[in-house]
């Protein structure tokens, strides 16, 4: 299923009338897939500013249908507001949120560019990145003139609509619609003059000074301000790109602003909400700089709050600002992982199927770090402390992903199962193709497995003694789940159509198992002698 | 008026029954002086702790006023609780808050000792700095063997009450009263195990690992803990001397172990109130170590919480958390410095007497320092900025003190005059006396603002020229207040009675005059040319 996550932030032109802006948030609530996370109604803009986010096609489908709504209710021919606008939907922007790229983001911007335009026949000029003309690229750029300006300008050939008629509509006028990059809007506060804030905003934004006195960091732009209730001054930061400036940066580079004039920082603000990467990007940058390991998501997210203080104004609440949590928090639990152990023990007692798969996998993988965990931290094996730390970190990824493949193998199992129950015959060209992923997942993880014995070598022979059991079980049961996955390839091999690939499918199973074998037992013959020679002295 | 505040935390032995628990903390609150701060009963230990603040002599009214009610309510024959207790009212520390030493504290207990002995017959012990006798110092000591071995072991020599008869009262006991230092719960969140965590509190706490390994601080209890519903560890701390071991110390020591380690720490957490001075001691130190300069107390605390990472967990409210602020919030307001400028115009207008003396005053603090401050945080004069950093301070604080004087000549005029109309005679040596007074205070202002000169001088001659104006006028002020300052003493000594004092006060008051006027005119000429000579090129 589909795992990539995007944002879309349209505004419409209503900041007044509670019933408009509801119908349409409630048309985008009801889209399915899609989670609507503000709703920012400006009464003096007269412009409301809807941001939700989901997957590529349930945004396009979301905005489709507020633009649907917004087409009965908003009449642009009475419209007034402090805000400049194009039309009853000014701009509508789709951002990459989780392992989402740019051109999805381009290619949601076309395709509901094409939709609005050709079904509900509105003028469309697409923007930013998705926009491949320089001069209109920008908002200001095509928005010069505003709506009122709009009757003539659109019959220009420069201004013909990337989509839609190119004819001025007048209740509805004419929409921009693109792809840009997450936004953040980022506060650093100062115990400083506003003028003081204002320099170091100048001299670290990009434009900087003007021409000739461009500032240090890459699409950013800032200002200095004096915040009254507080009693201090704020640089006030947007960060337009995190790869070419991301959070710590900023942080790091106006502290060090600030340390040249003397000043100092006393924490940051983000203001609305933020991408995890953008959090993580700060905690792995603060991880190798003091060269920690912290490697679990939410404990690296509360070194980033820290670091950068994102609390000394208003608690950040990781949950209800980090976007991938706020949606997290509101989707379905997760069949397998998420239910308690002893009613998971009936589960597998019902033999719902792959249990077992799951269960061997991550008995495996949770001994094996813990391992490493075991040497680690206690005073008197402070000298191995270094080398420890750099054999925790692979088995620590080895772990993360091996745990989403056990539900991912139940899946395939099952999509396996259902394949053969539709074309009713286990040959048909659908049931193999179910059959080979059934087959991969289970190699895939015997991979992964295997990838751990190195590691583990090393643990072994600078472990320490006296939990030694604990090693010697670990090392048994990497190889036993090994075993297991080899068995189950072995198996699902057995209804595999054409030979040759069950061959070498097969064979490379046995292969990974041998290694395994062949590793358990001599690792297990060195332990021995050790506690042996540890036994006499 | 008396500006000390002591803090007093009696502990009673009744967590269960809601109307004694109110009847005490009512007792407490019709207190004259007395400011309540919070009230925590305890269902299975069966005792509140109740902390309140106020003036040595309201805190020990109000401790009365509780054991009064007390006496009525509790009956230690039928009680039991998990805690060990000694008598209906266990202990009772006073502690020292603002400008209050122990001896004050002592005192404190030594008077409350006395009055609960001899009124109202209950034993006491003094206990902590208010013993003078080792075996019985601390608290474990006296209360070995609780309520229940009392009845033979008071009547031992060893054990004679401080104040009180040396027999067993069944209904109530013994009380130990004694005065402490505050004592701080602070938490220190590491990314780490608990057993890391505890490693580092085992480094660092008094007693170490017991005898022969003691640890870093003096005077600190610690362990480490694992806090569940944060996902993180904890050092946690009891710093029971802030002189040996202040907050930030205990805070830089945890992060140099973690940094040992190579582990981090996130921030930490304050449990219960604070003393201000505990917070600026932390501000201080990061300010000199960073060499910052920030004067203001808000903007210092804002400082310490953000070094300090308060709000890491809980936001950390200053005026909520920090005593003198919580207390301050339920004074009444000041009469002078708090009403609105228009209004305070009408007072002066209606000849209020002493308003006019204040408006010279602070009219000359305000301007002469915001002279640094004009030169201070503009990019172009940044190369001056470490003389003049080194002449703000002195400006700074010497304004500070300059403002309460303000209200203190007031009250200085106000008491003489009511003086006069008591004895019906300007010359009885009341009235004399607070004439005195009337005198020296308009005195001690002048002698302040005339400290001002050397550092006034620095700022002109390298001062900034284009805002010139405001450095003449801020010396044509200064030089005006010093007259004023003097007129008052010449008039008020126009009705001294003794001739000698008389001729010297009046020689000081002209002569801190001339020193002014002299100093004036030399400036003002200097800067006079550097404009005339800026003027040309």
């Amino acid at each position: 299923m589909d795992r990539r996550l995007i944002e879309c932030v349209p505004n419409f032109s209503d900041g007044q009338d509670q019933k408009v802006i509801d119908a349409i948030a409630n048309a985008i609530k009801t889209t399915k897939g899609v989670n609507l996370l503000g709703v920012d109604p400006g009464q003096s803009t007269n412009r409301t500013v809807y941001t939700f986010v989901g997957t590529p096609n349930a945004v396009v489908e979301g905005a489709f249908n507020a633009v649907k709504v917004a087409l009965e209710l908003i009449d642009m021919t009475k419209h007034k507001g402090e805000h400049p606008r194009l039309g009853a939907m000014d701009v509508c922007p789709f951002v990459p949120v989780r392992n989402s790229t740019m051109e999805d983001c381009v290619e949601c911007a076309r395709i509901l560019g094409r939709r609005l335009g050709e079904e509900l026949s509105i003028p469309i000029y697409l923007y930013g990145y998705a926009s491949t003309l320089e001069y209109r690229k920008t908002v200001p750029q095509i928005r010069a003139g505003e709506y009122e300006g709009l009757k003539d300008k659109i019959t220009l050939d420069d201004w013909k609509p990337n989509f839609g008629p190119a004819r001025f509509v007048p209740k509805w006028g004419a929409s921009m619609v693109g792809a840009r990059k997450f936004l953040l809007a980022y506060n650093i506060n100062m115990l400083s003059t506003k003028e003081q804030a204002h320099r170091i905003a100048l001299d670290l934004r990009e434009q900087g000074r003007g021409k000739g006195k461009e500032g240090k960091l890459k699409g950013v732009q800032g200002i200095g301000w004096w915040l009254k209730e507080a009693n201090m001054a704020q640089i006030s930061f947007n960060l337009t790109d995190q790869e070419l400036c991301p959070l710590h940066v900023a942080f790091e580079e106006a502290k060090k602003g600030a340390e040249a004039l003397n000043l100092s920082v006393v924490g940051s603000e983000l203001v609305g909400l933020v991408p995890l990467s953008a959090i993580m990007a700060a905690a792995d940058y603060y991880i190798q700089k003091e060269s920690l390991c912290i490697f679990e998501p939410d404990q690296k997210v509360r070194l980033a709050i820290d670091r950068l203080g994102l609390s000394s104004l208003y608690p950040f609440d990781p949950k209800d600002r980090i976007i991938e949590w706020k949606v997290e928090a509101t989707d379905p639990p997760k069949p397998l992982l998420d239910i308690s152990v002893t009613s998971f023990v009936n589960e597998v007692r019902q033999g719902s199927p792959p249990a077992r798969v799951c269960c061997i996998s991550w008995s495996v993988a949770s001994l094996t770090s813990m391992v490493g965990l075991l040497t680690y931290g206690k005073r008197q094996w402070e000298h191995l402390d270094k080398e420890m730390r750099s054999l925790i970190l692979p088995l620590y990824s080895i772990v993360d992903e091996v745990l989403p493949l056990v539900e991912a193998d139940t899946e395939a199992f099952e999509s396996y199962v259902k394949a053969c129950r539709e074309t009713k015959n286990p040959d048909s060209e659908e049931a193999q193709k179910a059959l080979l992923d059934a087959i991969n997942v289970p190699l895939e993880l015997a991979r992964k497995l295997s990838s751990l014995w190195p590691h583990i070598e090393q643990v072994a022979t600078l472990g320490n003694p006296n939990c030694l059991s604990d090693i010697q079980v670990g090392i048994k049961c990497l190889e036993t789940g090994i075993w297991g996955a080899r068995c189950n390839v072995l198996i699902n091999c057995g209804s595999l159509a054409d030979a040759n690939t069950k061959v070498d499918l097969v064979k490379e199973a046995n292969f990974l198992y041998d290694t395994a074998k062949h590793h358990a037992s001599r690792i297990l013959r060195t332990l021995e002698k050790d506690h042996q020679a540890e036994g006499e002295k």
